[in-house]
């Protein structure tokens, strides 16, 4: 591991990090300046005054968006702050234009107060076409995420839906290749932090807004979901939870389980890993039901090594990193996501079109293998795909 | 007008904007993935979480700075609010990467709150390596940016020292021109904003920080200035100025002139205008003393236009412009400037650096004329000059 650290770190003195800013048109002459600079910068400017909407085809607004963070929970690394998040945020603004055609700011922010946040955020909007929030720690990205919603622009929390959208894509096709039911897989969750609460919801097929979760009617959604924090199970009543917690666990774990990881795996058909490094046992995989699927998404280091997770008996095993099979990683979706907000103008990210991000992607692999339950990053127009079947959720205007 | 008004209007409609961001590297194989993204991305960040100066090398804020404006003041086209500001911003971000190779990233802010834009600069501090304001209105400029100085990162308000800079430079080579010595020009300066004071304040040689003036020792100074507002001329004890007006007054005006701009530029050398449209009279012009000088640079519309000026008697005739002679144009500063600011990993830009700055400037004019004042804003590799003159200043670390 050290390895490829220091070769990234070389990698990142060489190049003096990974992204650059640059005009699209040559500014050569007097008459190129007085196009893009004074005069001429007069005309665009005094159309969006009467009508600031027109900044979305005037400027790189149309295809523009920021990546923010305050560094408060990056990576597996915990609360390493901003400039240190910073390799973290380059790096997604990279991979939104390599993989989506989209621009991307990467912005670090040094208060991790919410309220600060929330009016951080607020008062950038007029720059971007929306907003990735990425690696702020739960549960304050749940009332962040919550409270921008409505701002005029898309406000997205990676690591909860981006992750969630890749994930129940992921388990659809896991559930062909074991031959079971999706809807009646036994799911244990561990972490109950932005990715493990937010994937809860999208696999019980909830839609949250506002603090308040309903069912989504359409959903195909799974029924038995346990989610285990560091405490233990969540269930009803349980003291030591945060209201986000609360909610899932009067909407999870039917069966009302209070003990730990181990006792919650014994018969589970899959575990989904959102935690940290090294959390998961062999001997958990034994007890575990016929065929184990086992998503161990901590980076960079997973919950088990994949290599571990096979001879324990896993039938399928996923990480969220880049050099094993199954990259179960949002990069399979924002790219898409982001992608359909600036070509439709979205002012907000709809549970429908969460699940439709989520549907197509399972799609994608029509005949899933225990190595390929879910496409590669590098799969051709992937992004547009996503952006397409996003965009066909849009109700039309009557 | 109207004409270069629709052109650029559909040159970025044409074009959506003039920038985008790019990865400097392309990212085509799973081993680039895990270089740039996860897991070598973590080598990095725990590289610069244990000394964030790291990530001036390790990460694009090497050579990123921010252009941040409220859109209070653009131009001058005046309050026009954020999203209409944005297509200037954006101008700005394309000539500090065309000019001076930094990549400049526009940010508009919906707040005009002072103590709100002061919060959201230090909170935005750890993304970039400098911070250019622009086009926020005076008085509320004075304040942010020396509220904004000692952040960790230079605070620079482009409007203020950007323009001040290349006046200075202009006017020392004007002065050769018509055969009159610089420090015993009589100079009237119209408009009392974010240039005009900060062209007050460098003219006359001053060092202005943390509200207090200190004259600059070596410096060479106008001595005889006379600063114009809307209520006439600036002088000590007239009542209806701000502190920063009030601070130029008692410094400047030594005869107590206290009439309006026709009486002002009786007999005077100079005329620097740093206000709005057509508000110079050729009969004003007639007035002045032998040889007039006059910058006439409001934009996209001058004080009065360069062939009406020439007529009323004028030598010596400047504009903002990029398309008439003699462009006395912060371009000619700024991207030199932030330069300077990346290659040296700069904290503060000091008043001896923008005297160097603007030393440098005019030297690159040898053998004025009067339609030869100042560079062009293509002079080969002014931006390089100019860093390096600047940095020459930093004093060695002993």
């Amino acid at each position: 591991m050290s390895d490829i650290y220091e070769k990234s770190i070389a990698f990142h003195k060489k190049y003096r990090g990974k992204l650059e800013v640059k005009s699209k048109i040559p500014i050569r002459t007097h008459t190129d300046l007085s196009l893009v600079y004074t005069p001429g910068v007069a005309g665009p400017c005094m159309v969006i005054a009467k009508d600031t909407e027109q900044s979305f085809s005037l400027t790189w607004r149309a295809n523009t968006i920021a990546v923010i963070s305050d560094g408060s929970s990056v990576l597996g690394l915990g609360n390493i702050g901003p400039e240190a998040g910073l390799p973290v945020m380059e790096g997604k603004a990279a991979l939104f234009k390599t993989f989506g055609g989209v621009n991307a700011v990467p912005i670090v922010i040094n208060t991790q107060d919410p309220g600060e946040i929330i009016t951080f955020v607020k008062q950038i909007v007029p720059s971007f076409a929306g907003i990735n929030l990425e690696d702020i720690s739960a549960p304050r990205c749940f009332q962040i995420t919550e409270q921008l919603q409505g701002v005029g622009i898309p406000v997205f929390h990676n690591d909860q839906d981006g992750t969630a959208i890749v994930i129940s894509a992921a388990l659809r096709n896991a559930a062909k290749v074991v031959n079971k039911p999706y809807t009646s897989l036994r799911v244990v969750i561990l972490g109950a932090g932005a990715a493990g609460l937010a994937t809860a919801r999208m696999l019980l097929g909830l839609s949250c807004e506002s603090d308040i979760c309903h069912r989504i009617p359409k959903g195909t959604s799974v029924k038995d979901i346990v989610v285990i924090d560091r405490r233990g199970a969540l269930y009803s009543g349980r003291d030591n939870m945060n209201i986000y917690k609360q909610a899932i666990a009067g909407l999870s774990n039917r069966a009302q389980y209070k003990g730990d990881l181990a006792g919650a795996l014994t018969g589970a058909d899959v575990v989904i890993g959102v935690s940290g490094a090294n959390l998961i046992q062999p001997s958990m995989i034994h007890t575990m039901g016929k065929n184990p699927i086992v998503f161990a998404m901590a980076n960079p280091i997973p919950e088990i090594m994949p290599d571990v997770a096979k001879k324990a008996g896993a039938v399928i095993v996923a990480t969220g990193r880049s050099d094993f099979p199954n990259q179960i990683n949002n990069v399979l979706a924002f790219p898409g996501i982001f992608k359909a907000v600036v070509d439709g103008r979205l002012k907000t990210i709809t549970s429908d079109m969460k699940q439709a991000a989520s549907e197509v992607l399972a799609s994608l692999v029509p005949d899933p293998t225990p190595d390929h339950i879910i496409p590669d990053p590098f799969y051709l127009r992937l992004a547009d795909i996503l952006s397409r079947a996003i965009l066909k959720t849009k109700k039309p205007l009557i």
